[in-house]
């Protein structure tokens, strides 16, 4: 069988580039184009230094055939960059939000632009394998989902799907710095974040939209989402801890919904390669440049609430390593190849 | 006049050298007597050689005169060790737990232990100048309250004394690994926590009751407080994330919400030295080395919530300054004296 | 083929994790056994959360019928532990110091101890691929390098036998705070390395001799070698910057060394898999997570002086992955067998 | 007595805003002048929130009648900016590197500019204290040092003035990411710097001929300067290490000489209030924050080497803790004032 050609639109952000380690090292694809406008012409390991063995040239636009796109590119540049292969009848992976939300007022509302082809909207499937899994293996244009919605909706959606829950969520998400981009920001400068800890985006935050819409699309009655993000002095990794109230039904359970919430969230993950339902509150550690998910969901009956913590890699889970497990399951790969590689810890 | 002459008991956590530090260069006051069973007989800068200056040589116990004492041992016996210094008519500033809850029964429930010496708890004051600063004033025993309630408490004290919100409370913290302590652990070995982000104590904290206590006393009306504590990786700094639903009253006010609720904080901390009300989401390093707390109040039309966020250093705002600050309440002293140190950034 | 069954003698510790990290994705072999004594009876998954998906559980001693057997037990303990398999006919990598030494005198004064089986060490190869490939190939005993000869001799390698320098050596190398290992310490509590940089063991450091002995092997008329480390705020990476005075013959090629020096160090390590010699001062961050080792020569004229840097990852080229390296190159697996992995980066 | 007015060109940067803090709360001195352009027109507490207490608003250029003035501008526009204010009589503190270097060639050469008035090069006092303290108490032109030569300087005068080393000097340095400013760069960019440790500068740093201009005047003999800076994983602090032959007298000794190494530095620095020798090796912890620097003097005797290790804070003794020390020296207040404060541990 040919080896499946694959090219990556915009490689030199921190997803982008984590593609490019991760399909240079895919049995199953070769990488036979990478693009990137400010660094054309020089080779990935020029660039990127721990990509030594690569002296694949980063090119201004795609040039090449293949069979798959990954597109990195920033939202709105992003849609306008996949449309044309999706036309092509290439099967094509955004890792932008451009064709996440359902909802084109929603897009336009938190994006602040107009979206430039929204008849792909409804063709899009929304790329979390674990509640899409089907509709992405049948799919031409995969929507890679936010990092943050990622370890926000694999944390909420068993109790969602098992109405074992009401009202409105809080999701507290606290994030390493990689999450803001290689761009250069005095966010990012090294001195102002190390060591120290802060919540940005407090009006507001583009991923709560997301969070909304799939958990929405589990549990109709869901109130609001409040999504706050902080900035964490680390590299990558995201924890999630998300706050809901108990239904009736579970809090009638009593202690017993201790065990049962257990029961729920691992039956819900069973057939998951990359989510685990752990029996200990998780660290991002363990998960580090992986594309696992840690889950820990307990009740606290004293204030009748559920409290779902998960742990991702950011830029594995929540975008570069996620992508690819889109891939394979849009070209009827394993789910999980090229992905086998364990967290390194410590 | 005569300068103050003030102990340290159990001088080697980080609570103990911190107030050691501050102590070494209070204008009023001399440190006499440093005590640690475990160093006995070293000299301070042996043990802790930032302190070069200090020759002062630790005790295995208190064997000097003198006016005032903190006391930095671990819970039920600091108790102990504080009983007869308050009945000699010292003055005495416990940095442990057990004074702080007024309920015996509540401090026997979450400490595991039978109190020693409850007859002091009626006498004794919760160390927190911004609510109790006249009765801090005429103590004989303060009970400085624990690192995660002094941010807890000051970024809800405004809300809870104004009736702007109602129900229960949700209290996101995010801890530097020194509020840990100095004893060895796996959990704060350096690789261990290193580059990752955990929840602990997902069952319970027993800093919860503390802020309960505190926040009922502001407003009887208080639901449940849940309280969620997590380790980040840096070494000091407590950032609090609160979040509560708006009272009827304050719903009403639409928009106009957003801009009353800082007026509510700002005048709220009008005469606090050290709590500043920021406009902007606070850094935990804007506070680092100092005894600041920021407060940042904000209000979400969409969910009907207040957010609070609060940012503190935890050994000198949740520990060792609060604990000088409150000293010279006691003693007669400008409230700021020896504390006037800006934060060291970045 | 059977496939190769494989044991960790000591899994609790950092090195004998990531060995069983990689050993659990190696295609040639299975992990079978794996032993730690005071965490008997659990599974791997219960103490390592990253390694979720291995319910091998922890042997207090290897009872199974194995091939190959890795020993991460301290030093004296290891070689009395590797003695009887070698004797068995098992392949052996010992990564304690035990057989690195091949002067046992100069063992007994830097480990303080007698060597229990000196008997071995004739036989036993000093696991660095690039200088004993066939011999290891051969070996039945592989004495696994430390963490620092590994980084400071592939630095020198080339330099050493090639007749550049002449004279003492002089090696800064910088550490992560893992190659510290996992047992608690003062010197690894997190609040106490954090945000600080200190040099130890200024007195003389173990790995000196190791990295004296195989510098000399390459050039008899080595100086001393002056070995400096260093611990760093971070996990994993170990940077050496090497400083040697060139020889005459080098001297008067004046400006023309700068190139040469690169040609002598390319060819050098040319068959090498791991080791790439790069054109830009390498960082650790370049290896993370990787067999890679980054080997950075520059000749400065001025002072007459070879600077040498190279970077590893502590953990695995300096301790699992040369390991499993050495394994591979013993059991005629292809030398990059389960090492493929690129470094993770950022 | 009249307090006197200091302003500040610049406090933009972190040496610039980090003098700030300091004056804002030292007792002889109003700081009652702040610039720079880009945040013009804002209060000191508006760009930096740890200085909440600040209205002071930022100035395009300095409008004050004041009597000390700090430029922590770029070099070259540093001397510009200095030079009408010398010619004025003003005391002035140059914290760019335009007065540092005596050798008007050797400037140009490493800065690659144009000296804009080297007519001042000869009245400029090179302030570093422990060397040039009477000569700064009487200047008008005070170039503080490089924030490497401190730690370094430091490091080798007592060994230097003393004759106990000969011959070349390697000076191999780790300093923090905030030592590389507050202006972004990939190099400081959280994600590529964290986590990582790398050598930059590796042809020669500009503050190499500032080390051996000090260092030379103490003994003429002195040989090459060999100075390596690497960048680490931490906000504040520069480690450096030291490696210099001893002096045949010296070798002579034998033991003794690890003795007499010690009270050579002692007897140097009795008299500097911020310099501390040492008996166990320094780390950048043990004066975060403060203005001291400890140092660590060793004999090696198997390689005839002296080791020499400073540890000093970057930002403070490396800059603005020395610049207002020189303040104080050329006011006539006492050499410590507003210094006092110990450094922040852990």
């Amino acid at each position: 069988m040919a080896t499946t050609r694959v090219a990556i639109v915009n490689v030199t952000g921190y997803i982008g580039v984590d593609i490019a380690r991760i399909l240079l090292r895919h049995p199953e694809v070769e990488l036979t184009c990478v693009t990137g406008r400010s660094q054309a012409g020089k080779t990935l390991s020029e660039v990127f230094p721990h990509l030594t063995s690569s002296d694949l040239v980063i090119q201004p636009e795609l040039d090449a055939s293949v069979d798959v796109v990954f597109s990195a590119m920033p939202h709105k540049a992003s849609a306008e960059v996949c449309e044309p292969f999706v036309s092509q009848g290439l099967k094509v992976i955004d890792i932008s939000a451009d064709f996440r939300l359902k909802d084109l007022a929603e897009y336009e509302y938190w994006y602040g632009v107009e979206h430039p082809c929204s008849q792909l909207l409804e063709d899009a499937v929304y790329g979390l394998p674990e509640l899409h899994r089907e509709a992405i293996a049948g799919a031409r244009l995969v929507a890679n989902p936010g990092c943050y919605p990622t370890g926000a909706i694999l944390a909420l959606a068993p109790a969602m799907a098992s109405g074992m829950v009401t009202g409105d969520i809080i999701v507290d998400s606290k994030s390493g710095v990689s999450g803001a981009g290689r761009s250069l920001t005095m966010t990012t400068h090294y001195a102002e974040c190390n060591e120290s800890v802060s919540a940005y985006a407090v009006g507001g935050h583009r991923h709560m939209p997301e969070i909304r819409q799939e958990c929405g699309l589990l549990n109709p009655d869901l109130g609001e989402v409040v999504f706050q993000p902080h900035l964490i002095p680390m590299t990558r990794g995201i924890l999630s801890t998300c706050y809901a109230r108990l239904s009736e039904d579970w809090l009638a359970r009593g202690e017993a919904a201790a065990r049962d919430v257990f029961a729920v969230y691992r039956d819900f993950y069973m057939e998951a390669p990359f989510s685990a339902v752990v029996d200990a509150p998780p660290a991002t550690k363990h998960v580090w440049g992986s594309n696992y998910c840690h889950v820990y969901a307990r009740v606290d009956v004293r204030s009748g609430r559920l409290l779902v913590i998960s742990a991702i890699d950011n830029l594995v889970r929540g975008g570069a390593g996620e992508a690819v497990q889109n891939m394979n399951l849009m070209c009827g790969f394993p789910e999980t190849c090229g992905l086998e590689a364990l967290p390194v810890y410590p």
